[in-house]
């Protein structure tokens, strides 16, 4: 199956949000083994998504847009489509209900406007969005198949796992399984070339690396004719990755570092506390978006100043004029303070430049990361040789949930 | 002048990589004055991409193109454009000597395919490649110009400051200047609905509302001979947005609310402490974000058990019982808990159900924000209506950062 991805948005247009939709929707396609033969973004222009859809028909089966199904005037995908395929729009009463629901849940009144959000193709499948309020859709004609979805990629995202993807399965004569294994600690290059022998080899099934900040997937997929038969020969290719590259692989199912994590430590009733300085909170909020982590998080504390970490860590003043706050002796007596104080099995630190300025002679990127488990302490001291304050924020907020992970065991 | 970008390259299909270049360059071509109609990419296939150019030169008068531009047989950018615009290739003597001599300096020795790479159109005005090897041009015939750039990002993007920039500015004669200005507190059509007097009666400046989570973006956009006349119009639409929907607008210049309250606090002194319960840190993280925030940002405690809210806040046992984690009454206890502990000028605490289950009778997104600032307090209740554990933790901290900007006035 051939397909072309459609964007509609005046703002991708003026440069002002990266198309992040396109570059997911480009991914999951391929990975459902749909050729993807061209993007095309266009503002809110009912003759140029015309002139663009008549031509992405010509060679193409299936053509998916996002964006421009909004409640204004100016949101004209539908309307489009509908003129494109022959059909028209008409009040679909589910998703007029559902307008109504969200309406009162939230405590506002319907407009005009928002009406609109409810009109759909005649002939469409329908697709709810329990993300936002504007209802997406898959209508066909001629062999040719148009899939509306809404734009912001939240919205998006959940309708495509949970409606488009299943309903493009439907679609199709052969099956699709892929796993994505995730690494920390190896680069992409490298893990390219530690897997070079099994990717010359592979037709099916096929192996890519992708890079992520600071970490780098692994997708192995296969497309055979039963769920059964892709499922055998993609867990068989994980078995000879997981040979060769296993001390790097932290998931084998796609999931985040800190979601691993997260769920070793309420599994194993490990109770934890952290303290961040650089980081700012950043380990306690992907702490918390863990399901079911407080029965493990105690508490995180966020202390910024010299004053807070003294006060509620017992940092000491001389170890401050000493070493500095951004030392390994500070990072040390914080997490000697935070067990002390919460008595929780593993404690957490974090102190050092996040950038993008050094700190006296300390470059911005050399950050102190200290554990405290069992009686054991560890410190592990990264100098990412960035500048860049958010890189650096992620990148030893990986690191911290790394150290968890390889403590625990 | 109109425009539409095309970019070749597969690995942007694959959604390998994410195409940075068509985000620049709409940037650069929007401050330039020229409106881009669309974006377009494709893999190296002739026949698709001279389609593309037949269709894009039907309403735009510049075509600009990277990628395509390299020494292999599947590189076809130049001989597509010479097809679709009427010329022929041929040897361009200073393009072959430069090669000869990056060859020379790098110590390899130059292969039939290298000198591909100084075939150029026999009409072209050439643009060098001071960062890699290969050339780029401009083509123009009957009023339609095709600019064609090398894909690799740092070579595009310099012989678009040293060479394409200045040529473009050779041709046009206007200039365009926008503002962004961004609202809390006001729905998308909502705010749309309110000015649409203003919107009705454009023609330039032009406005235009964007719906990003739990607020509103309002784009203002005029075009003009001049910078100067074009900013005079902005201004002033601006001022009428302002008596329409003031109250609404917390930055004129596309700032973050967290960024606006950050500078807010650390311009006037006023110190700050956070306590989060179910955001899990995402308040104190942000406000991290901002630059020089040390010198008023004291602590931020994340405490997520009942436990770490009695020993670091205070919060009594009794309130617990009687009235859960999740209420008006735990939220001010924790807020009055750490201004005695902190004696920051401005406290802020947050507690409720992020989602996705219930907690008892207190449904998903239910939230309870305090603030207490020079002995004033004040309880803020939020019933979002969702489920999704983020959107919720996100809205939370907006309404958090837009209490805060409310109350230091």
């Amino acid at each position: 199956m051939k397909a072309a991805i459609l964007s509609v948005g005046t703002e991708i247009l003026f440069g002002q949000i990266v198309n992040t939709n396109t570059v997911f929707l480009s991914r999951e396609l391929n990975t459902l083994g749909i050729d993807v033969m061209y993007h095309y973004t266009a503002g809110d222009n009912s003759g140029r998504l015309s002139d663009m859809l008549k031509m992405a028909f010509r060679d193409c089966d299936l053509v998916i847009t996002t964006g421009g199904l909004g409640p204004t005037e100016d949101d004209l995908t539908k309307e489009t489509v509908c003129e494109v395929m022959g059909d028209t729009l008409e009040m679909h009463q589910e998703s007029l209900d559902t307008l109504y629901a969200i309406s009162k849940r939230r405590g506002y009144t319907l407009t005009e406007n928002n009406f609109k959000q409810a009109m759909m193709p005649t002939k469409a499948v329908v697709f709810d969005n329990d993300a936002g309020t504007a209802p997406g859709f898959a209508l066909s004609s001629d062999g040719k198949t148009a899939i509306c979805m809404p734009g912001p990629p939240r919205e998006m995202k959940r309708m495509w796992e949970r409606r488009v993807k299943p309903y493009l399965l439907s679609l199709s004569d052969s099956v699709i399984y892929y796993r994505i294994l995730r690494t920390f600690g190896i680069g992409e290059s490298e893990l390219e070339t530690v897997l070079l022998p099994l990717i010359d080899a592979q037709t099916d099934p096929t192996l890519a690396t992708y890079a992520k900040e600071g970490e780098c997937s692994l997708r192995i997929a296969s497309k055979r004719r039963t769920l059964e038969e892709a499922k055998v020969a993609v867990n068989a290719m994980a078995e000879k990755v997981a040979e060769i590259a296993g001390e790097y692989i932290y998931s084998f199912d796609d999931e985040d570092l800190h979601q691993v994590v997260g769920k070793k430590l309420i599994e194993r009733n490990i109770t934890i506390s952290a303290c961040e300085s650089c980081t700012g909170g950043l380990l306690s909020e992907r702490l918390v978006s863990v399901p079911g982590i407080s029965k493990v998080f105690d508490r995180g504390l966020v202390t910024y100043t010299e004053r807070a970490k003294m006060d509620e860590l017992s940092v000491k003043r001389e170890t401050l004029d000493a070493f500095t706050a951004e030392s390994r002796e500070t990072a040390l007596e914080m997490v000697r303070g935070l067990k002390a104080k919460t008595g929780s099995r593993l404690c957490i630190s974090v102190t050092g430049v996040a950038g993008p300025d050094a700190i006296g002679d300390k470059p911005a990127g050399l950050i102190y990361i200290a554990v405290s488990f069992d009686g054991r302490e560890e410190v592990r001291v990264l100098n990412t040789g960035k500048t860049d304050r958010e890189a650096n924020r992620n990148v030893a907020v990986l690191h911290m949930f790394d150290l968890i992970n390889k403590t625990i065991g």
